[in-house]
Order: structure tokens, then C-alpha cells, then sequence
């Protein structure tokens, strides 16, 4: 899943500088950043509405959706998936610490 | 990345047959899709607004909520990002072919 | 304002029966529940980017689409404004007769 | 619906300049445009969740809050429902005299 997620970023990044007439991720860079996050905010409704029909293949593909556009606004930022990842081993070091601790917290 | 997405799957799958007065994530998958669905666009959200005021820390911790509660929704129906990254390996291959046949396409 | 959305629903109420091939309302409610939801949604989105970014023409005019997708949803589950509206006084009464006995309540 | 919508606007206008420690309103003002963004976004998704499960009084409800949400943020912009209802019936305008001259355009 690492290479796919990095593979998946490297492409944003080559397409990033490509030419708008043929690159989708040219021109939504090129849109900026409301744009960009505009596609996040509806694929993830799109993800939302899939899985409220049961459809999975409709949640698997609008789920890819949303992680691609996921990647772009996060690359418009300055940031990338390694910073979200970093994040989350954060939370799951804080997390085991606390399960040790306490079983009352919310976790 | 791939060890950081397989362990965050490992811990909501132990953590789904925890005590609910103890866990969150036991909590919301007894809450059912709808709730689950919900949690994805509120987290979807906080993370656009995150990225449109430029709070880049928000936006990485919004996007972990995120992907936290999107591996809760896909596991939910008994998916999980494995399949999401096949999608994504997938487009890449098609996007690949495309790029060497054409220059013209919507990537 | 309440002949305005009297009015669209009358309108949205019309065109239903019309042909899709020249009523974008026929086809919306020809593809059913989940598309119309989805369209709200991604309306609202787009409402909350107009707001972020300041663009006050933008705002009134996607808070504008999201009325009116908001009525298509509302019609296509046997619902209407009124109904809302309804629930609307009926807070207002509540909270009314809460503000008068007591101050500290959440509003 | 034209008094609803006008008296919601004047309560939430009465409000705003309470006491936060009494008033939801007040204390959302304060929060600031993002805060109240990310609301309209929330009761968005929560209208679409409640329409998909086909709780049509959940949907009554989360469109309820979705316009005292819009409201606000509105009113955060200086802006009201009647310039919303001014675009919509420009719209109308404008569909009107189309619908006459063609049957086959998008509307």
C-alpha cells in the first residue's frame, strides 16, 4: 500500500508540471486551492452516498477518488501522505500508551 | 506508509470487538453505516475548511480523522484500503497506457 | 420569500412530469434518491467554499442551488419547505418559552 | 414561509449579540466564518444521510438545521435569505422567458 500511495504521489507531482490542455492534475492545480478542495469535500460525498446504497465497488471507486484528490490538496499545501501517516503513529503511540493506562479513555 | 495504513486496519479490527464503554471505534461501528457514513463528511469537511483558512497542521490532522474513519466505513462493509489501492494501481496501468498512446487524453 | 420557494416547488413540481430530454428537474428525480442527495451535498460544499474564500456573489448564488436541490430532495421523499418550516416554529416556540425561563439553556 | 424564514433571521439576529454563556448563536458568531461553515457542511451531510435511510423526519429536521445553519452564515457575510430568494426568482425569470423560446435547453 506505501508504494501505491508514494507511486500515486509521484505521479500527482509529474503531472503537476504538465501541460493543462492534457493533464486533468495540471488544470486543478492550476484552479488553486478552493477548487481543489472542493473535489475532496464531493468525493467524499460520493463515498458517503456509495456506501449508503451498498455498493461497494461504487465505495472502493469513489474511495480512490477521494485520496487522489486527497493527495493534490494535500501536495498544494506543502504536505503529502508521510505527514498524515506520521500523524496517525502519533495517535496510535498516544493510543497504546493510554490502552496500558486506562481502558475508561475514548479512544 | 503501508505499515502506518495496515496497523491503523489492525487496530480498529481489534479494537471493533472491544467493550463499546470503552472504545470509539466499537462505539460507532454499534452505531451502524449511517453513522459511520456521517463521520466521513463531517471529517471530510473539517478538513476542506482546515485547507481553505491554510491551517496546514489542521489539514494533516483533519486528513488523518479522515482516513481513520474511512478504513472504519470500508471495513464496515468488508472492504478495507487494500482494495482501494488496486483501484488506484489499476488507473495508474490505464493511465499509463493512455500517456504513451496519448497526449490529448482526460487524465 | 415565501412565494419565492412556494414558487419553486410549484416549478420543480411542474417540470417532474416533463420530459427529461429538455427538463434537467425530470432527469434529476428520474435518477432517483441517491443522486439528488448527492447533489446537496455537493452544493453545500460548494456554498461552504464560496463562504470561506469570501466570494459573496458566489455564496448567495450556491446557497441559491442548494434551496434548490434541497426542494427536489424534500419533494422526492413526499416532503416540502412547509414541513420544514413547521419544524422551524415549533423550535421557535420551544426556544421562546425556554429564553423566558431561563437564560443559561443552549439556544 | 416567508414569515419563518424572516423571523428565524430576526431571532438569529436577537442573538447574536447576546450573552455566548446563554446563546449557541452568539458563541457560533464568535467562532467565526470557518466555524460556521463547517456547521452548514456538517447538516448537509446530515440531511443526505437521513434522506438515504429514508427517515423523512430525520430529513425534516437536519434541513431545519441545515437553513438555521445557512442563516447564520449568511448573515456572518451580511448577506440574507431574500438576496437568495432574489436569485432564485432572477432564475426563474430567466427560465421563464427560455422555457418559451426553446424546449430544449437545460434547465
Amino acid at each position: 500500500m506505501a508504494e501505491t500511495l508514494f507511486q500515486l504521489e509521484q505521479t500527482i507531482a509529474a503531472r503537476r508540471a504538465a501541460d493543462p490542455a492534457t493533464s486533468y492534475v495540471a488544470r486543478l492545480f492550476g484552479k488553486g486551492r478552493a477548487k481543489i478542495a472542493q473535489k475532496v469535500g464531493e468525493e467524499a460525498v460520493e463515498a458517503v452516498i456509495a456506501a449508503m446504497v451498498g455498493d461497494r465497488a461504487g465505495l472502493v471507486s469513489e474511495s480512490a477518488d477521494l485520496l487522489f484528490h486527497l493527495a493534490i490538496l494535500l501536495a498544494n499545501e506543502g504536505l503529502g501522505f508521510a505527514d498524515v501517516m506520521t500523524e496517525l503513529e502519533r495517535r496510535e503511540g498516544i493510543s497504546g500508551i493510554a490502552e496500558k493506562a486506562s481502558r475508561t479513555e475514548q479512544d
